[in-house]
């Protein structure tokens, strides 16, 4: 039946995928609030007005559009910085510090099995507010260091650059103003494709092939924390204020994440420019090695990651263009994005066939006899009132096996025996699912005896 | 500026009432943990098909579309039982208890001081699969006995009532089949409208007059639990199959509330009738009292309950209509609506001037001296890795009282000072933000020393 799907890149999330997708925001919650974070939510749609004009050309082709249906004109929220910087100017806040965790939209070509898809969270971590040169900046890159190291899953690199850095680049090789976003959209699409296909790009975006080679020289320097210094005795591309500046400003970056601790996986790159128009200062992307492909045409050449995991910047001018009086709010934030780091640790808990509970109860009240269904009833209300988790069969007259299997397929540590006996005696027999033991025990003592024996499954 | 608002009927959480949010959260996931359900997650849209013709034509109207952009037509859920009705049918799952917390969307009039939004969050606690008779039933209404006692917002009353009791006594009163639908949705609007008016929208759907005044004996019969009996009594009605096979199911199902220690809050009345299309069982709806309203043009008279906060009943075919061979899996789900709860929480908080904490910080990191940015930034970075939550100022030489007073405003129990002296001992100055009392710690002890004095404050 054609009804039976979920739409084109999305998924639904099964209970062991939740329970694993549940660790993830455990350990990236407790990161953004080591660093003192607190919490908001905004609205899954925004007026179609705020999202217009702060994601670039290639950005508003993908967002969702809710159809006209009288009202107003509302559209899905692309990501969480601009709602953000959309709250921050709504409620006049001049310093925050929150994170956001929540799904964003975008109407992209999916590739479910490399972990990109239409409806997918993100968790952002955001400082608005002034703050002295990269303290802030570094923290943020402390922050994805800190998750990636907390989540094990494998190496990873955190590329670093500056906007100002790539104007001044783009300035000192002959690009005309107009053109410096056009021509880092290109740039950025370095770690997808190979040069001479952005150069390629670059002169049909109206560049003279001088400008571009200029250019090429620059973005495929190698990569390395060393080229910030030798970048800074270029004397020619010091006359470049922005480029100067820029240079700086990454010296003093790297300065802190070495305090961090973080410096190990940062790494200089000039080749990177990240896509959103909203970006004015450093950027920042996080790649997992190991998740790294090959470019399409050549498996033997050139490697690129399509494992970006995390990746934000400095937005200082995103809050201004929802004040009246253009008042700054200067931010910087990260973003994680949680798709890729779950399918790794789903394929891992299958590859390691780890049981993974997607229930917690502590009990099942079971009967070997018939007519018990209300006894069942009552002694599990009884353990529900005292704050034990337990279950019982939805049948009048259920099968002692039936019980059991239940309670060892689903993992439930202890069975409640109840029987006439029992009743009689005003007792209850605990029987322990993995050892099979059974002890006889007190109605009055079965509460604590449960307790305990949750807390010490071996005794 | 225009563009400074959320789409009407929706709003942003701030860090506060996140936090009370999380809170409900809290109690509303335990409990539904404390009954062994296993949690699932669905996309916030599904195809437009999966949503038709399963809310009525009163439900229908009120779905967000998305613009027809190329590829499927999708809609925004409305619920949560669609979907997951949907995803019981897709996976072929023969039982399941799941609970799912998300929000849903409705382009209803928004009454926002009342708690109602066009995007909302429902928790849904839902039982799929082979029961008997009312034991699951009886399950869901304890339920949300045990969350709004939790919650303790005041008394509450669990109204309850049965689809084919409905039923039976619209044949009875000699309402035709194909008018059934149409008159039970007539006859939920008794909680917000007269029965004048209730009786007049019957007549016009085409019932005589006197249909519609029996109709009108029964549902305006006192609301009690004696009733049942009393109707079971009734020979007349006792002819009709769907009516003795409702009031028996009714009376079965009391029997087994007040087995679970709910029956204090149940009460039956013929008048509930809920709104949606898919119920084919019992129905029950929970109000909480002094959130009545009365009913507007006579503030006099009648007082009608607006503080509907749960809702649920069995819904047997709906997933049946997912499925190929017409697999029939019963269902009974009930759904807690959180914002009116939440409403009534933030209104006691601010009445009582809780100060709510927005941050889990426990350190400050601070200097009354200048140039200690590096060293601020290197403790900060050891107690973080620690497991210690801990920040400092941004600012390169931020004044000692303005840290102080980031410290009290944000309720952050200890500032750990350093300055040159701290730095020759090797220790650390930790201040108590309450008792303003300091203590001098060798940075050895550091770690240790803050865990004890977050654990014992007092001390």
């Amino acid at each position: 039946m054609s009804l039976l799907k979920t739409p084109k890149g999305t998924r639904d999330f099964s209970p062991k995928q939740m329970a694993i997708r549940e660790g993830v925001f455990k350990v990236i919650t407790e990161c953004f609030k080591r660093h003192g974070a607190e919490t908001i939510d905004t609205p899954v749609f925004e007026l179609r007005e705020t999202l217009k004009g702060k994601y670039g050309s290639e950005g508003s082709k993908l967002i969702y559009d809710l159809e006209d249906q009288g009202g107003e004109l509302l559209s899905l929220r692309y990501d969480l910085t601009v709602p953000f910087a959309r709250y921050i100017a709504m409620n006049k806040i001049s310093s925050m510090k929150r994170y956001h965790i929540a799904k964003v939209y975008r109407r992209d070509n999916p590739a479910m099995t490399r972990g990109r898809y239409r409806e997918f969270y993100q968790c952002d971590f955001d400082i608005a507010g002034p703050a002295d040169p990269m303290i802030t900046d570094a923290e943020c890159i402390k922050i994805v260091h800190e998750i990636l190291s907390d989540l094990k899953l494998g190496n990873f690199v955190i590329k670093v650059n500056h906007r100002r850095l790539l104007d001044g680049l783009f300035e000192f090789c002959g690009v005309p103003e107009d053109k410096f976003k056009t021509i880092c959209a290109a740039v950025d699409k370095l770690d997808k494709a190979f040069w001479k296909d952005v150069r390629q790009e670059m002169i049909a975006k109206g560049l003279d092939e001088k400008t571009v080679d200029k250019i090429g020289e620059y973005v495929q320097l190698p990569r390395s924390n060393d080229l910030v210094e030798k970048l800074l005795n270029d004397k020619d591309l010091m006359q470049c204020q922005a480029a100067k500046e820029g240079l700086e400003g990454m010296k003093l970056l790297l300065k802190y994440c070495d305090i961090f601790g973080a410096i190990d996986k940062v790494r200089f790159d000039l080749s990177l420019a990240r896509g959103l128009d909203y970006y004015t200062g450093v950027i920042y992307e996080a790649v997992l090695e190991g998740a790294e492909l090959t470019k399409s045409s050549d498996p033997s050449q050139e490697q690129i990651g399509v494992g970006s995991v995390a990746g934000g910047g400095r937005y200082d001018e995103l809050v201004g263009m929802f004040s009246a009086k253009d008042t700054k709010v200067p931010c910087v934030g990260v973003s994680i994005g949680i798709e890729r780091l779950f399918s790794i640790m789903e394929a891992r808990a299958e590859q390691q066939n780890e049981a993974i509970r997607t229930v917690e109860t502590e009990v099942l009240v079971a009967s070997a006899q018939e007519n018990m269904l209300e006894e069942r009833l009552k002694l599990c209300n009884y353990l529900w009132e005292n704050g034990i988790k337990a279950e019982f069969s939805y049948k009048r007259d259920p099968k002692p096996l039936d019980q059991f299997q239940h309670a060892e397929k689903s993992s439930i540590p202890l069975v409640a025996i109840i029987g006439d006996k029992e009743l009689k005696e005003e007792s209850v027999t605990l029987r322990n699912t993995k050892t099979r033991k059974e002890v006889s025990v007190p109605r009055a003592d079965l509460v604590k005896t449960v307790k305990d024996m949750i807390k010490s499954p071996e005794s």
